[in-house]
């Protein structure tokens, strides 16, 4: 079993800079700019790729790749699928952001497909999670969460066993389970939720880190390294959330790798 | 006839603010983030939902709905006839933001055929209104409006009594009128409208505001509050429009009810 | 043969804020924002009019156009070459900017339709000039460059004796060549490629600018303009890229057209 010295977001961060790795985007209207200056930021390179003439073929240059259902249509869709299915089939990894999976027969049905193209990570709020574990009631109101983000854990867990993807059930304490170990992240700042997308360009970010380190180790460092970006970027806020996508983009860009710990607390809640 | 104590714009705040309500954003590519962040803000829940697909669904959980034709394409314009019929049928609020609606054939279709539909409350800017009532001569230059919004407010009256809907007409000044009752606003600032899709935000902000109470009402509420905010915005904005969203969101965050009475002057201009 | 005191950018930009061009975009989702909000910042009217029902009408009151093919789709495609060749059946300028041209087959082809229709001025960075004149092993690595404008000045200088446009490769140092004369500016600063967009948003610029000047000369101002903005924006951001977006509009809003020649420097490299 892998003890807590094998999560070390510091070193993830630095061999993700060191490779600069492409980052397919397929993402919602509203997430697209903030997700790639956010890439930019922490020292990814983003594509925003989403055709299904070309989806395929890109995902050949592409080192990762994010899908997020947030805007869908039923071309968006066409194309997700085959991204995925080429990403899987390259041994690439891709990671699903299920937005609002919970809130209509489109958005479910969509999750369920794209789930069955094995996503290696899965990072959603409490809601989707349990939505898109299966979990009865619960509750999506929009985009945000009415649950926190324990509520969600066992079914993180149960979704995780059943789909061998990672879990990231990201909250006011972010947590992190392939099924077996689960690790929590306290970081980040009132004010994240009240910026837009910030959480999709969370999903952005693990995937960035998931193209240089296992799944697991991937996602813990990038929602340690993020959660640590949007302590300091909310502490710059005096005046509310305005400026929070510019402060966090200015933190990921200055982040040195030994701040990921002064600022985070990882633990390890079960093993 | 209402008098004016009715137009009490800080307690239709405290109520949108204690609801929390669920805003469906059928908008333009440019407006989304600054919609969805102006709502974060100002105490709203934003969801971004337009497939056809999927908006008849999701207005079962919405508590309302803007419309903005800014980008329409043939497929979104399927998607926001879907979504205003059905917001009708179920008796909730939607407002329409007739984005450019002189400037060619597709958009003054569009416009027209959404109109039918029924919106509880139509704002645009003078141009838009001209041309939207039919006035000849209405001359929009893209999105901006050439004339004032002074110019507007008898096409605007006749255009609420053949439709049924409140319009507004934003610029300089903002009006707002049943066809019987005219409210006039001065607040707002100069920088305003060197800043993208600020005015569609502020749609999304009535469809807020139109949850929690009566059409004339809560667009003279939403009016007021956003220029009580866009006159703290750009006083914040010493070099140019370049932070005016940042600082607008700020503002509409922290809002205090009874800032917006010294900030905003509202005339009763016809009764 | 033009001789330097033809490039005055400062009299090009005053004549445009004269002017106050409509400028139709045909651009990306990432881009929209920021390029509406570059257009408003610098004096001139953004419309964002993409859909195959409209872009032809639209092109009748638009002073010039900007085609991007940032994320594309086929249906934006159609969009795009109806409109471009309306522009040039009318004697329009418009602006090309083929984002990451080389990344795809669907992208090589859009790009070579789009070529066919006579741009005005061609604006990219070194990779995608390389892959649009057909030099080969342009290796690009999603829409950043990879090589430095300077590798990719003969092959633009091919292109523009080959299509007929002006042609611009911009990177730390920008070239604008019409295949005979080049020139080389030089300004901006570090932090701009860390910030999504600005490359586009500097393609609506041109196109802003080649409504009030021949192309050589209003692709030669542009960019000066947006060298000298984008320096002293880059001298403002001093925790990152973050602010880079509102500090380059604040910048383009305020510039006086005497700074121009202060911040750059242009040379004509060949004539």
């Amino acid at each position: 079993m892998t003890t807590i010295p094998t999560f070390d977001p510091a070193q993830v961060l630095i061999a993700m800079r060191a490779r600069r790795p492409l980052v397919q985007n397929i993402t919602n209207s509203v997430a697209m700019a903030i997700s790639a200056n956010v890439l930019l930021a922490i020292g990814a390179s983003p594509a925003m790729v989403h055709a299904v003439e070309e989806v395929e073929e890109f995902t050949g240059l592409a080192d990762s790749l994010v899908i997020n259902i947030g805007t869908l249509t039923a071309a968006s869709v066409a194309g997700m699928r085959l991204a995925a299915a080429s990403m899987h089939q390259r041994g690439k990894p891709w990671v699903l952001d299920p937005v609002a999976c919970g809130a209509t027969h489109f958005r479910r049905q969509t999750a369920l497909d794209l789930l069955a193209l094995k996503p290696t990570v899965i990072r959603g709020n409490a809601g989707e999670i349990l939505a898109l574990a299966g979990a009865s009631g619960a509750g999506s109101k929009g985009v945000d969460s009415l649950q926190s983000s324990d509520a969600a854990v066992d079914s993180a867990r149960a979704l995780a066993v059943a789909s061998g993807a990672v879990v990231a059930v990201t909250g006011e304490i972010d947590y992190v389970t392939d099924g077996t170990m689960t690790v929590a992240i306290e970081g980040g700042h009132a004010l994240m939720p009240f910026s837009t997308a910030v959480g999709c360009a969370l999903s952005a970010t693990v995937a960035a880190f998931a193209a240089v380190a296992p799944p697991f180790e991937a996602t813990v460092a990038a929602l340690a390294t993020y959660a640590a970006a949007g302590k300091i970027a909310g502490q710059r806020c005096t005046n509310g959330p305005g400026h929070y996508p510019a402060e966090l983009c200015d933190a990921l860009f200055q982040m040195a790798p030994d701040v990921i710990a002064r600022e985070t607390r990882l633990t390890v809640t079960s093993a």
